[in-house]
């Protein structure tokens, strides 16, 4: 992988071996397509690193800076993806954060994943995530309950795993929220315990698109129809979870036109992460 | 800070973006009392190290070898503090751990923390620990909550933070376990929901010198002693938890005598981390 590495508004050479993003996951990230030398959703993908980096208390080099190096990374890109992370910097040993860390970020280029034939396969995953208020929505770098949960919907051989809180409710993929059909209104869990408040679920809700419910894992398994969603792949059709199966439906189509009204690059189905 | 960086058995030049560890806190540590160019309790951090690595599913060089790397950064140590840091090593984007990731992993050397002038002051933090039975007492990287509890603990003018679990009780300090007297007899909370397995508490637990037990707030404030203990610092008594203070207990320094005995460079309070 080739990166750009930047310690505040300065490039820098390398990684730090005392980076605290290595150290304790102490960053956040964001994952964006690239279209056209653009990335759709910005704004949106800024105010959740913004709101991130709030929570964290990391600092954040100045959006002009950041949307100018952006540029830069994209520049004459059709079509891809484009992840920025951000760490806290360098500290010494030890969980306090040192009171004047440079933030240390990279920008990266990634190829757009390719295509699935057909609707995804999902596994219910053993693993469950657990209630962290002070964490949760934001899309920090403590991730190792996404990155068990992916091996194990590999070893089941699904395509993606669906995670549930520890209250049973399902929440969402391990790198898309849940979008599940009842009486011709999409549903999508609340993220305020756990889970990551995806940019295009926020985008689905503002529209009137979706809209927050608590889902047990009969509510969605009984659904008319489920899909999941992200800034990368846009809306995926679910064709199964565990034993259910679900057939394409209509309601699908229009969601996924709605969205491609406005963002055109999500207009049909490019990929699965 | 200088680190040994390490591709499985080969060093490296330096840590790769795609660092994982970087990514998504996917690694491990252990952080060791050098004394006299050896490691006390080194066979406990290994097998720490082991167990995080099979529940984590990261490949672990030879133990020979990893031994070999230690003696080398130890060398002619006299006291100080060694950090090696685990990660599953390189991956592209996306959660799935590579089928076949070569761990990098790092060697760092510390100096050996200042001794407190006196007791330890703790702070209950406002944090809580939430409850990962999948991640719970190994030392993975995932880590937010220690920054943040830790960065509460400074806040408050306070030398560490205690942290309660989801469900009330005290579960330890950021980066220390709890040890508290009650009838003549030192407990610890249970770590098989959150916290960390600490060596030294191992040690201790194994002797019969402390014992695990649920600890509410009240159980901890009502105690006739509190302590903290690692594997950098020993046994550090505490003087003080919010508006709770302590005297010394003459059964405190018997604790510490008896891990003196095994380990004599323990004998006495020389830092806090």
């Amino acid at each position: 992988m080739s990166a750009r590495i930047f310690s505040g508004e300065r490039e820098a050479a390398g990684i730090d071996p005392a980076n605290r993003g290595l150290a304790y996951g102490d960053g956040l990230f964001e994952t964006m397509r690239v279209h056209r030398a653009g990335v759709p959703l910005w704004s949106r993908h800024l105010a959740r690193l913004r709101e991130g980096a709030r929570r964290l208390r990391i600092a954040l080099p100045s959006a002009d800076f950041i949307e100018a190096r952006i540029a830069d990374a994209i520049a004459g890109c059709d079509a891809g993806v484009l992840k920025l992370l951000l760490t806290r910097g360098e500290g010494g040993r030890g969980y306090a954060p040192p009171a004047a860390a440079e933030p240390v970020w990279l920008l990266s280029r990634h190829a757009l994943p390719a295509s699935p034939a057909a609707g995804l396969r999902l596994h219910w995953c053993e693993m469950r995530l657990a209630s962290q208020p002070a964490l949760a929505g934001i899309k920090h770098c403590n991730r190792l309950e996404q990155v068990l949960a992916r091996a194990e919907a590999e070893a089941a051989g699904c395509d993606e795993g669906l995670l549930r809180g520890i209250a049973g409710d399902a929440i969402g993929a391990t790198s898309a929220n849940l979008l599940v059909l009842h009486g011709g209104r999409w549903l999508t869990p609340p993220v305020d315990a756990c889970g990551v408040a995806g940019v295009l679920r926020g985008w689905l809700l503002e529209r009137g698109l979706a809209e927050v419910a608590d889902l047990a894992p009969d509510a969605v398994e009984s659904a008319d129809a489920v899909a999941l969603c992200n800034a990368v792949r846009g809306i995926l059709p679910v064709a199964s979870l565990g034993a259910r199966a679900w057939a394409p439906h209509p309601a699908f189509n229009e969601l996924r036109s709605g969205l491609a009204m406005a963002y055109p690059m999500f207009a049909e189905d490019r990929g699965a992460a």
